[in-house]
Formats: structure tokens, C-alpha cells, sequence
């Protein structure tokens, strides 16, 4: 029999009917043993692994890449002990976020309820299966998942594991439905499949996510890039303006928080620049400026507009030395990503004014551009990010993974 | 120079930065010299409009649709008020939904912002034009309005007297930016442009959302149909399911909530079929009913699938008897359009489980689902239903067409 795609989105929406009536202690339990299973499992997944890193190596796969596929005891403890956490976290569903009595006596509320089935496109790290799996549970759904080919048969293992536990709990097991066959024609099919599915959530490089989003027809959530900004103001605190810079830049750059242009205001150029030039330097962080700021830096290059427009995601820079704050907005609203803009400022009047005119995902201030981050940010655990505005804007936990629906009690009422 | 529908949407996108950022005062000011200034224009608007009716008429258009086209003095005067009406509504834009203090001394807060750009497709109704465009503007966003071929003469009128009150505040006119050729190539490369447009709000038949949403880049709010139930249950107070009945199927039949089917407890057919029998017959319903029920009615034919999965949107329904609640809930589960259900139950336990176990955009519980709509629930005015469940679920208001930023006040901190 050959594997339909189509099938197992509908089984997964069949199944979403289930899971979206489980109470959060039920909920939790299964969670619970989750992590135990997989703890359990820990022989079978990582004999599973084996194969993929030995089919990764074989197939010559740079080394980043394999130690981002490979499994051992502590990554696997680490799986189960997120599973925990999101165990712990409090349930959205079933939140009652509104209620007003109208004055024909009929009490309409809104409730949340999850959004049903979620499906999952992600590249090499198989935690991912386990973490979204755990994460689109707690919240109501049921998922599809389709992980990376490198990393198949460590997420046919997991996966696995996964389902003998809802199994034991008499859950249909395609609440968690992962996608056997890493064929391309397979998922452009699952990209196709909008009457089963909710939405979809890509997880990965820009290409994929912009892949996946031209050719989708379920509602996709986008995160292309984050050309996050720090712009230094007149009246900052120097200091502090410097530790968010390096802690935003060098710690740890390849994540899409992480800083890709500097803006200093012209007048803090002279006391500022050099000691950020010294900093830099000493990071190894390679340094894009523009003209005013070129003299500061060694061994920089003149900055272009592929460089404020760019998503380093690695030691480099783009520093920009501006004229007064509304150069810097409008820098900031030419080049933004959406995602994160920081202001360093001890001017309230004009910290008040950036959060106004930036409508980022994230706006900051005096504060490094590495709190965006649904964790940092007091979400519990992160599903991905958003930097389009529709259902969900910025960093996004269990709650955007629901949505509300009307209720409405009435006593015989009807409309005149 | 031909008309560029890319170049409209980017002077869109340029005028939403400034859009956004008015005040609710001067929104407010702005949208009552609309209405003043559709008033002071009725002359030139209804000299336009009877260019549409003419070309209508030569062309032989169904007297109903010449009559939605039809702009009168007292038309104009309700699109005038129902502009004052938005002026009177409370601004979402800048509501701080959430504030948090974390462990680290950051307050995360969430805000209220516009969506940016939004567009509407729509069919021939001209009020549509300055109703959509008053609660664009109302929210802080700027709207690009794609309406019928039919009302082009109409909607230029309109438009240019909103764009005049726009002018007079120094609002770039592009805030609200009429498609002026009806072409489809133009709309075809209207729903490519999600690099401009934040949304899209298709408004009119089920054919037209569909080739909208099919054919999308943009997000797209999706309701295709409403198929809406009502179930009267073995503790039905049957007064007020006759009333509820009668209401949602008669009161207004073309609109998306009125009732499609009705579904009936076993125990409950004999006593109430007759009675609902006898008034669908007095008020011209035509029934479609099931094998049981059949006998109740005159002139009835039997149903089929086809008729629980119909959208009559006319003085028609379906009738099914059902053994129990739960095949009730599973009929509702398989026919439903996810837009509204209503069940006629005293007992109150099986009333929050229906609430419970219904995921469709709105459930009711003893009221009419003719009040599934945004100004009903007391959302102010209504700019479309969403039974898509991503972003709004449901009648939208104001509040549908913004989004939320996150805000986060430090003093320094970075991550460790």
C-alpha cells in the first residue's frame, strides 16, 4: 500500500476531535509519560540515530550539520525534560478571555479553543519532532510532522516512542502523524492540503520558509530573517549601550535575534565607535561601516545596502552612523525584518516615541535584542516566531497555537 | 501612464506608516468630515451612480443587484451615519493587553497595533466602499478597495469625497485607494502583492472567496459558507424553539447566519414537528426532510446529503430527526461550515457540553443564530466573519484588524 499524505491529514483531523476535549490533567499525564517512554526508549532511538549519522557522513554532510543531527543520553534527557516543562505549563484552551452581558440579556463570552491540526516543516534537529509534537498537544492539536530526510529514522524512532504512550491513554495515535517518506512531491502535496490542516508552521532556513509560503495553501506562519537594529541615541548610557551590543552580536549569532546593524547618533560617534571598534575587534566580528564610521574600525569595509539588509547570522556587522533619531526610524523602517528593534536611550520622552513609531514584532529598550524569545519573554516554551502580523505577531507559545471562539447563552432570544 | 496596481498598494504601504501613527481624536475628526463630505457630495455621487444603473439596465443586470447598486438620498445619509457610527466606536489601536514584570527586572508588555495595509475585494455594493475604508482608517490602516465592475462609477464618487476630507488633515490620499479599472488581470496581480498587503478581506459570494483564497498570496480571511444548525434537544423549551426556528430561517434567509438545518431529538418529533410543520408552511419554507420526518411536512422531498451540506440562503431547509445528542453533535461535526450552531435545551449540563464539544465559530445556546454577526455581539460594526480559524474566528470588528507588538522596558539587561 503506498503512503497518502492526504490520508494522514485527515486522520490527524479526525483525531483533533479527541484531543481538543482532553481536560489539562489528562493532558499532562500523557505528557508525563512521554518523557518516560523516551527515557525508556533510549536504545532504540539512539540505535535509530546511528543510521542517520552514519548515512550523514557517508553522504559527506558538513560537521555543523551532524552534530545537529546526532543523539546521545544527555540530548535525549534534554528531549524528555522539555516534554516536562511544557507539562508544566499552564493550558490555554478552555480560557474564558471575555464576557459581557448585552442588553438584550444575551452573555456572550470568548473561549479558547484549539486550532486543530498543525502541521510542522523543519529541517535537521530531530528534537524538533518532540518538542512541537509536545508543544501542539498541550494546546489541543494534533500535528503532522515532516522532519528534515537526514534525520528520518531518528524521528520514525522518536515519533514511535511517542505513540505507544498515547496509546496507553486510548488517544488515536495520529494526534502525532509523522511523515514516513522525505519525498519532495509528498510535502508539495501536504502544502496543498488546506481542508484538513489549520496551519502551518515552517521551521528553518529562509529559502525553505520562503518556499513553503509560495506554494502553501493552508495559512503559513512567516519568519524569513531577523535584521534586528540597535540604535545608540544621543542620550545614551554608553555603557550599557556597549554590553548590549556585544551580548546582542557575539552571544550567539547565528540565531535570528542576534544584532545585524548598529546605528549611533553622529554625536556619540567619537565616544562611542572606538570603544565598540576595540570590543568588536576582540570578538573577532567583522565590521561593515559606513563612511563616517569607516575611520573607527580596522580592517572594515564601506557598508552598502546588501549590508543593512542583510542577516549575517554570524560575527559580522553593519554600523551606521545617523544625523538624529528620525534617521535612524527611518533607517530602522527601510531595513526593519519585523522581527527586533532596540533603542539605547535614557531620554523617556524619547524612549515613549520608538515604542510608538516602531511596529516591530519585538520594540526594546535598554535592553538586549536576545530576550526575543518566547522563553525570555515569559511564553513558557516557543513554536516558532512570527514577523507577519496575522493570528500572531513576534515570539509565539502555547496561545498561538488556539484561537477563540463566541459563545453565546440565551434564554429564548431572538432578533427584531 | 497605465495604471500600476503594485505602485497603488506601495504608496498604501507608505501612507499606513503615517496612518498609523494619528491619534483616536484625529481619526475621529477626520471620519466625521467623511460624513459631512458625502453629504455635501450626494449631488455628484448620485449623478455617478446613475451612469452604474444605466449601464446596468442596458445591460440587463437582475432588478436585485440593480437595487443593491442604487444610491439614494437616504442611502447616502445611512453611509454618512454609519461613518459617524465608527467615528463613535473605541479606538483598539495602543491598548496595552498584557504587562509583566519578569524575574530580570524587564516589563514585557503587549500593544495594539494596525495590521499596515489591508485590501478588500468586493461585489456591488458601493456602501461597502466607505464602510470597509472607515474601519480600515478607524483601526490605523490603509485599505486598498477592489470593488464590482458594476459600481466603478459609483465607488470613484465615493471615494474621491472621502479622499477630499483625507486631504483637508494632511492624510496622504493613498490612506484609502480605489482600484479604478475592474480589470481581472489587475485583481489577479492584486493577490501577489504580499510584500505590500497585510490582508485580504474578499467580501461576496462563496465563488469569488474561493478564487480569492486559491489564488492568494496574501493572508486571506476566509467564509465561504454558513450551514448553521439548530438542534432541539429532548429538554427543549419548544416555545422558544419555534420562535428560534422561525427567526433564523425566515427573518432574513439570504444572510450567512440563518439556519440551514434543523435537527430534532426522536423523543422531541412528534410534539414539535407538527408545530414547526405548520409555520415553516404558513411562511413559504420549502423542507427537505429525512425519512422519519418526512411525514410532518407537506410537499416536502426527502434529503439528502446534499441538502445538509447546503447554504440554501433562501426560504429552505433541512430537517432530520436524530436519536440522541450525539448524533446530533456528530451530524453537526460532518456538515458543518464551522460558522454558527445553536442548541434548545432547560438542561443546563448538556448545554456546556454542547459548548464544550461545538468548535464552530459561534455556539448559542437558546438564542437565534441570526445574532451571529459583529454589531449583534456587540462588536461595534462588523468588517467580515472569519470561519477560517487563524487571526479571527468569527464576526470582526476593529479589534480583527489590528495585531498585538510586544514592548520590553530594561535598564541594561542582557542575556546570560
Amino acid at each position: 500500500m503506498t503512503f497518502s499524505i492526504q490520508k494522514m491529514a485527515q486522520q490527524a483531523k479526525k483525531a483533533s476531535i479527541q484531543v481538543a476535549q482532553l481536560d489539562t490533567a489528562t493532558k499532562n499525564k500523557i505528557l508525563l509519560t512521554i518523557a518516560d517512554n523516551l527515557r525508556a526508549d533510549e536504545k532504540k532511538i539512539l540505535a535509530a540515530n546511528a543510521v542517520d549519522i552514519e548515512n550523514a557522513q557517508a553522504n559527506d554532510l558538513p560537521a555543523a550539520m551532524i552534530d545537529r543531527l546526532l543523539l546521545d543520553h544527555d540530548r535525549i534527557e534534554g528531549i524528555a525534560q522539555a516534554v516536562e516543562y511544557i507539562a508544566s505549563l499552564a493550558d490555554p484552551v478552555g480560557l474564558v478571555t471575555k464576557t459581557d452581558r448585552l442588553p438584550n440579556n444575551l452573555i456572550v463570552s470568548k473561549k479558547r479553543i484549539p486550532l486543530g491540526v498543525i502541521a510542522m516543516i523543519y529541517e535537521s534537529r530531530p528534537n524538533v519532532t518532540i518538542d512541537a509534537a509536545a508543544l501542539c498537544f498541550k494546546a489541543g492539536n494534533t500535528v503532522v510532522l515532516r522532519g528534515g530526510k537526514e534525520a528520518l529514522h531518528s524521528n520514525l524512532a522518536l515519533a514511535e516512542s511517542l505513540q505507544i504512550a498515547l496509546k496507553q491513554f486510548d488517544i488515536d495515535p495520529a494526534a502525532v502523524s509523522l511523515v514516513p517518506d522525505p519525498d519532495r512531491e509528498i510535502m508539495n502535496e501536504l502544502l496543498t492540503l488546506n481542508e484538513e490542516i489549520d496551519l502551518l508552521i515552517p521551521r528553518g532556513g529562509e529559502n525553505l520558509i520562503r518556499y513553503v509560503s509560495q506554494n502553501s495553501r493552508i495559512p503559513v506562519i512567516q519568519h524569513f530573517k531577523g535584521v534586528c537594529h540597535l540604535y545608540v541615541d544621543k542620550m545614551a548610557d554608553e555603557v550599557k549601550a556597549l554590553d548590549i551590543l556585544v551580548n546582542g552580536k557575539v552571544q550567539r549569532p547565528s540565531a535570528c535575534n542576534s544584532l545585524e546593524t548598529l546605528l549611533v547618533h553622529k554625536d556619540r560617534a567619537e565616544s562611542f565607535l572606538p570603544a565598540a571598534a576595540a570590543k568588536l575587534n576582540e570578538m573577532g566580528v567583522k565590521v561593515h561601516a559606513c563612511e563616517q564610521s569607516l575611520k573607527y574600525f580596522e580592517n572594515a569595509d564601506l557598508a552598502t545596502d546588501l549590508d543593512y539588509d542583510a542577516e549575517y547570522l554570524a560575527l559580522e556587522i553593519a554600523v551606521r552612523v545617523v544625523d538624529d533619531y528620525d534617521q535612524a526610524v527611518e533607517h530602522i523602517q527601510r531595513f526593519s525584518s519585523d522581527h527586533t528593534e532596540v533603542i539605547i536611550t535614557q531620554d523617556i520622552s524619547l524612549a515613549n516615541k520608538f515604542v510608538q513609531q516602531i511596529n516591530s514584532a519585538v520594540v526594546m529598550v535598554n535592553a538586549s535584542s536576545r530576550f526575543s524569545d518566547g522563553g525570555e519573554l515569559g511564553l513558557g516554551a516557543e513554536i516558532g516566531i512570527s514577523t507577519s502580523k496575522l493570528h500572531a505577531y513576534g515570539p509565539m507559545g502555547l496561545e498561538s497555537l488556539t484561537t477563540e471562539k463566541f459563545v453565546v447563552m440565551g434564554d429564548g432570544q431572538v432578533r427584531s
